[in-house]
């Protein structure tokens, strides 16, 4: 690796990228402790890895890390308005090939897509699915280099998973986004807050006293309904699934239709992995005032074709809002063109819940390489092992001791003869 | 069925029972629905049902609709002091054939176990596995007229999937406990509320402002934590599974070992399903006053042996409340003897949540009986269409609306090919 | 003191009594230290004192402290369903002369309050006001002999600031209500704590998922409504107040008007200290099943009057829950017969929060025997003193330690010239 | 008026600064209505008010409120890191003279204290009282013209007493901080969600897990608290008040002394109004990566002086972000150089909150003008028929209905001969 290809915004942003990527390193102790050994050993020695990512000082942390473990690293943007210029910016500097820049056009977003497939990448890392997928669309030619994929998620596994009924998918893929350390902190915690830092960074309004929709209760709707409670608001969840919205229910949360949410809503957040669940017939029963916004993967929830359609005059207000004075009227206001409001708008998930769906990418990559020869291309779960043992260097970073189970307690556990 | 056996407390307790039935039955809609579907379509005709479960009202509204649905139901008491005798009465007089009354000894506690056994039921439903186990290990002639049982508890799921590796298991088992509609329903919302519950009328003391800690963090445990929170708390969990520990963190509460829970807490409640998780080394630590009570199945989460070993005193001091005054001159106040204190010190789980827990074995039992030939001995899942169609027969009773999917939205979530 | 009057249900419960009030002594630390005190000083030696309260163990403890002090004390009781007779039984066989029995008459209430003003009290601890009142409207000629009074309620003291400003209170009143360490821990933690108890001991419905309203956000339903949310419920507040309904609002619940939220609500807990908050207009709007409460003083909240007109048929489902068949078919369910569903169907407040009530209670009835000379017939708040002493105690039986002010603290806080 | 005298970091930025205006008018349905109102009557024509605020988007459009009513408006920045640079020039380019940008010196922020001051104001509007206590000490020849002056904060108003006791205060003042409309919403609501912005801002860290120490409980450290637990935060709370630190307890949070808190906090935020409650005792005992925040008036809270001198380094890591690495090696993260992070590092409170305490200040220079004549130089509150119009209006902006008191309520509540 002689020379870095990359395209960013501005080298010369790298030494706030760097400031960046050092505080996500203090935020990120298991990634690091998981380097360190890295470096020892160069599980990824001479291999070259594909990502598809948000390109945020965490990634920044995972990508170091795969570099530290020997790998030649390319990396492409998720999504084209989450970007932190300046990271990538240090990130090309320390000599990883980075194509990504906050505001990339659709046509810029597959160029850079191409530009780290054409480097022949022997795994991959995906975030939406979007890199594998043009792999198996576009680039078959390149699918024998691969041992198998990662993806990050719900929205890309469950199109895995579509693929692989079909018979289509032709790399072992491991559903990072399914294990236990990932999905439920990274989705729920993760998701929750970051959604609310989103709001306020982009229009500074009092979540207490409002009435706050969220449409899907699944792990990332369940963490933003409870932050948004947490501050203040009332919140109402809309669902398709009977069971979740029994939960949500049960949670003390209001569940109602989106027809019956969108009259009475002040703001309005998706996190369903679906497309069109906000569309015309509701935008156009919202209150004057009402406040959209998107935290799922793709730009899709929230129906902007829709919302064109019915409008008369658009205009930015604030950065990350735009108002949309519709022909009857009223004003909605979009927030980051609909994209994940809480990457756009806010700088994504805490370093520190990162760190544990990073560190299960980190040890995927090594587990990939180890046994890539045995797997077959399906969607694999994440190592049970992998998981806990995670959890536990986390527990540890955060100085927290728990209990062990006494040999009585073994046996009782594992043996149905000790009964009453 | 000319007559009906049975041995309750006071028969004369009848009308009483029958009240809290109907109490009940205005409170579980969903079964209330089942049980017309069954009075036409008499599903368990000329079958005998044999039940080991909590003698509640709810139980009660179960047994109902087992009989409604043609069956000849036997029923004993799943753990000695959760029966209510008003309802055992009750029951015995509509021609159930109940062998229960709160407070049996450990020896009443097996005859009655085996009255149910000696019906040759086909059909078993168990709280905690003592029903089934004590059929393989001690009836197994009888094994051949059982089409299969079903199991309501965690430790019971345990305890036949631990038989099932071993290959000691005789018969298919539906593990009732581990479907949705159960789990997160009964052991969340009902063994929440219910565990304050028990706390409060046994002991009325104040919970805010209390150090109350929660020994596990599963469903139950979770359930108990944040109902707690809610009451006031300042809530502590131990744990010894480091990714509930985490959960628990992140859900804002406290995570230590037991052993320095142990020095501060107020209140001390068990939902682990283990043995021995408060034993003599903790009980040692505790503060004067301390309140120790348990919500798992099995009264042994709670040493009793340890605490008896290492005090000089006991007496009663209200209903549920027994003083231990250990040698070290420290009082601590155990609960219900140690047994279930949402059950024993309060009415169990409320009808709403039994709602949906009964409505599942309820059908359940219907589709064994359809099903049973084809079945093997292992423990099966609840089929997802029943949990489903529970879920929203409960919305719909309770006057809630939710969406459907668009044709565009399934088309988007089946696809892969739909993508960015 | 030869010989103790008293009336009570049956002096053969005293033994249970007994254990009731050893549990209340163990929660009531402040209180305990306070009478320790009492009997070196005897500061109420030879005096009579008049209480009218709820005669709980609670309040037991406090008649003990005072009859330690050194006075003569005449106990009748503030509400006619709130008596624990066995309480009652052992305070009577201890040398207080207790008229006070559960269930009693409206003309048993009456000649109860009567048997104390009898005694010509010097002390008046009143609860609501009744005992207060009476002896201002039937027996003025008893006032000379009285030192003072203290009232506990809100309800007690609109009643004597009323009186106070029409020229016809005729003794000091200290509002104990009002001070801090008991309006905001009772009314708040207390009352929202022993709501919620009441009405599970009641009926033992599902709080979770329900629709609950709680009339009035003052002191009390506040604590009623966090607890209500804390439990799951979704809660809706109704006021009469706009700065009120506004911290309600901001608070995250919903507010509305008493009509629109009887369509809605599934539990309905009054708590205002005013009339006729739910009543025909409203009853008539509400779903079948619905479930009304009172908290608040007086059993006047819920319209009696109107229930009884509107219905075709009462009867009594559970141990304080009636029945009602509205002449539209609708059930409406009734707890407690509208009276205190905290002290009617659960046992009041917890011993921890009324330990800070009667300990102002204690400390005041001691003040007043200092300082009766200097005060005129008027309302007069706890002295802060007293006050800040309880909340002190208090947190010392907590083994709560808190900071200091420094020097350079106090000068900071107290001079405007260190300034910027 | 014919010319605007100002000093604001840029008059080009005026455009940014009018959409934000523009915004904020749109979340101040209260203040703007009270606008139309004072555009007709113009009841402060001819005056001239001189305003130390935050200079914010809110301020504007209070600022222009005043200017509506025919005042001339000085304006000045309460302190030297609040300051919108845009919105100042937009309220500049409007006529408003302005003396603030974001970053002033000390020696330019009492100059433009005195540019105000020099316009010879006859309304004064404070926050902090900087103003007001230089008038007194610097300019008191200028006292005459001055009708009175009103008062924002906590801080101010005890100094504003402080005076009054020693009778150094000239003029009224009303402290608007105590009137409920807006210390409850402005403290309670506003402070809390804005420094949890203002440290997601400024960090992005994670709050769930973290262990998050508020030092005080009055209304903005109850804010504060209230709003980390909802985000997953552990809460402990320090206070100097027993009764405050009581109230802490029975909500659920831990309350200890700094000096115990210190060793175990992630995030540290100060509300007390007081001076150095984090100190180098404190600092000296903290955990490595300790982040220091305060949301009191005054920068003093946190010890700066102590910091420095405790640390062998510091640099600036993100903005608002400065690392101290103390020398005993440990690293503290203090936020917004220890100034209020909810407006340095984030916009100060939302729009929605300071609807309210603008309107509140609208309101009472009307009032002061009315009044003026009959007021003697002390501290007056906000008359109670202004707080409660604000409170309907507020609500009637958010759709609000709520209850009236009937004819037999005012009865009830009024006359105590109703009694029982």
């Amino acid at each position: 690796m002689t020379h870095t290809n990359y395209k960013v915004k501005n080298i010369s942003l790298a030494k706030n990228g760097k400031l960046k990527l050092d505080w996500a390193e203090a935020h990120m102790p298991v990634l690091m402790l998981i380097r360190k050994e890295f470096v020892k050993k160069s599980p990824l020695n001479g291999l070259r890895v594909g990502a598809c990512l948000h390109v945020t000082k965490e990634t920044g942390v995972l990508v170091r890390t795969l570099k530290a473990a020997g790998a030649e690293v390319f990396l492409c943007a998720s999504n084209p308005l989450s970007t932190q210029d300046d990271v990538a910016a240090a990130l090309a500097k320390e000599g990883i090939h980075v194509f990504a820049w906050r505001g990339m056009k659709r046509k810029e977003y597959y160029w850079a897509l191409k530009q780290v497939l054409n480097a022949k990448p022997n795994l991959l890392l995906d975030d939406g699915g979007d890199l594998i997928s043009t792999l198996h669309s576009q680039k078959p030619e390149l699918i024998r280099d691969v041992f198998g994929g990662q993806e990050e998620t719900t929205t890309g596994v469950l199109r895995f998973r579509a693929m692989e009924r079909e018979g289509a998918l032709k790399i072992p893929i491991v559903a990072v986004n399914d294990t236990p350390t990932k999905r439920m902190f990274d989705n729920v915690y993760g998701t929750g807050q970051s959604t609310i830092d989103g709001i306020l960074r982009s229009t500074n309004v009092m979540i207490a006293g409002k009435t706050f929709v969220v449409c899907g209760y699944g792990f990332c709707g369940r963490g933003i309904a409870w932050k948004a409670r947490g501050m203040g608001a009332n919140v109402i969840v809309t669902e398709v699934d009977p069971i979740k919205a029994l939960q949500a229910l049960m949670d003390g949360f209001r569940v109602m239709t989106m027809k019956e949410a969108a009259k009475i809503g002040d703001i309005f957040v998706t996190a369903t992995g679906n497309i069109s669940v906000i569309r015309r017939e509701h935008m156009l029963l919202m209150k004057d005032g009402a406040i959209l916004a998107n935290s799922g993967h793709f730009n899709v929830e929230i129906s902007m074709q829709d919302l064109k359609r019915i409008s008369k005059n658009v205009r930015k207000i604030r950065d990350n809002v735009e108002e949309y004075t519709l022909k009857n009227g009223k004003r909605l206001y979009l927030l980051a063109e609909g994209r994940l409001v809480n990457l756009a708008a806010a700088e994504g998930h805490p370093s520190e819940v990162m760190d544990m769906s990073f560190s299960n990418q980190a040890l995927i990559a090594e587990w990939l390489v180890k046994n890539h020869k045995k797997l077959e291309p399906r969607v694999y779960n994440v190592p049970e092992e992998i998981d806990r043992r995670i959890a536990r260097l986390k527990l540890k970073s955060m100085g927290i001791k728990i209990d062990k189970l006494t040999q009585e307690q073994k046996n009782y556990l594992f043996s149905w003869r000790e009964g009453t």
